[in-house]
């Protein structure tokens, strides 16, 4: 048991008790915008992005020179329902994978220049199945909180967590199904690509699951009842960047279920957060529009692991380093319109 | 007068003669991609640009070391119409701001680890003013053509063109619409930014010019009526990469007219290349539609410089480096599906 978080109520006070946005330094990020070698809003989303970079940092314009990403990995009860085309010991080999350099995570990381920490969790220990129990007990769920939480680099200018479970698109689409109704099967997809019978019963573990466990609690709570200590991971991890004062980029459908859970518990608690991607997994437009966020990146992936949020880093850093690199229409002597 | 291209008959001759994609490599590619550690098509567009760009490139996978940008810059003698909110003069001053690092493509450029070259095409000799003569005589085409296709680095193994010019937005428009139809209208947008009376006033411009020149012969005598230095020698360089096997990145508006050119000379011309971003200009979709290509990056930018197409190579680079760096089922131990 790690002690940087004492109890889940102190982690429901923190998350209600976080740092704003600095609005000083977004109102200079946003002068000095406008003086930049560019006509007005031709750098489109990159200005906003710098913007809103420069009020979550504050302080005066910088480039994004220390991104991390941590990829947190977890084992599902749920997944001897047989919900994943793959097999459930897929998790552990994919965390050697990671450590061994050999996923997709390690080649996106490098080239945005990004440090990329492996956090497996208990993987030995699945959560309980959540069509019977509560996936995880609260000690297990503060444990979890409390990985993430400590897994942000204090030094990081920028973070990105993303994930690997065999079965955690299940667990995903019962939290977004718990906390946004409109039914299962608009939040149940196909994940790493089970056929139509897999998803007809992944739907159904999905309606056991929210039948359960619905309407007993804040997003913490059903995050606990249906998460899994990945999906709590990577919400301490984006909570401890709010506490530190660093972005972070949304990944995907299984990163946006475990974000819900923390804009369900204390609204505002995305404030930090950019989404990086529209991934193909079915519902995550609408998760993504649930949490009044727009994509970066279409690009039609769905593998995790902060892939899209990955890719979505060197957008990013070129949004910061125009900011921050441009010259000023009096600085190049270039005619203002 | 370079010799690199001796005529425009030769130019024209070079362009319907140039080297295929190599579809043995492709095949090993599709046939590589199918093996790495991810469910099958879990990297979504990542997966069908490394396959595309290892058929253009041909031999084995690789990474993409050696991007290249090269930004060319032109002065237009239709400018004097009061087609644009910025003053002709921009053109050098933005010309001496690339060179002193201070531009938006500077920074993407040295984000995504491109090399840039700045070719700024006889400012001082604006080409004649569409709606009175011919923008450029055979002589200034094939000098401009020669610049463009001179301009490329036969190291680079990625290629993206960018431009700056005055009154350009005006020249792409009379391009589009004398070679695609349906009205000077709907290719007319607002450029850098100007006001309604300045939009009406440019969509007559374009007109005139259309009205005098359209249906006068093929893309290249199209380009030669109607465009200007600078998108004849982005025309020229995107032939030579084709030329050299190395593979485009298409900008916004008048890059993707000065590709427009080049397609309705030599169908298949533009094989080579792929869209990097759709452009808030609002002539961009329909064109890339027209040339049936589907951006990579919709980010609202439109600032030309090649900045849209710069930021799409880290893209490029992440798909090319999961590609020929991720681990096989077999090497890394992991269970397939």
């Amino acid at each position: 048991m790690t002690t940087s978080l004492a109890s889940l109520a102190e982690f429901r006070n923190l998350l209600r008790s976080m740092p704003e946005c600095d609005a000083e330094a977004m109102e200079e990020a946003r002068a000095h915008n406008g003086i930049l070698t560019k006509p007005p809003g031709a750098l489109g989303r990159l200005e906003d992005l710098a913007v809103w970079y420069r009020g979550w940092r504050g302080g005066p314009q910088v480039e994004i020179a220390s991104p991390q990403i941590i990829v947190f990995a977890g084992n599902h009860g749920v997944a001897a329902r047989g919900v994943s085309a793959f097999p459930a010991e897929v998790t552990a080999q994919m965390v050697a994978n990671f450590q061994h350099g050999g996923a997709a995570i390690n080649q996106i990381a490098r080239v945005n220049g990004a440090t990329l920490d492996v956090v497996p969790l208990a993987l030995d220990k699945p959560t309980q199945d959540f069509t019977v129990a509560s996936a995880m007990t609260d000690a297990e769920l503060l444990d979890a909180l409390c990985a993430g939480w400590d897994a942000v680099n204090s030094d990081a200018d920028l973070l990105v967590v993303g994930e690997m479970g065999i079965a955690n698109t299940t667990s995903a689409a019962a939290l977004a199904s718990a906390l946004l109704g409109g039914g299962s099967r608009f939040w149940t997809g196909r994940g790493t690509g089970v056929d139509d019978a897999g998803l007809l019963l992944k739907t159904k573990v999905v309606d056991e699951g929210v039948a359960l466990h619905a309407d007993h609690g804040d997003g913490l709570e059903t995050l606990r009842r249906l998460g899994g200590r990945e999906l709590a991971a990577m919400a301490g991890a984006m909570a401890r960047a709010r506490q530190l004062r660093i972005p972070v980029i949304l990944d995907g459908f299984i990163c946006c279920a475990a974000a819900l859970c923390l804009v369900r518990t204390a609204p505002g608690a995305l404030d930090h957060c950019v989404a990086g991607h529209l991934s193909a997994e079915s519902g995550h437009r609408r998760l993504l529009g649930a949490m009044d966020k727009e994509p970066l990146l279409e690009l039609n992936l769905r593998l995790g692991e902060g892939s899209g949020a990955g890719l979505a880093i060197g957008i990013l850093k070129a949004a910061l380093a125009c900011h921050a690199g441009m010259a000023t229409f009096a600085e190049a002597g270039v005619s203002d319109a």
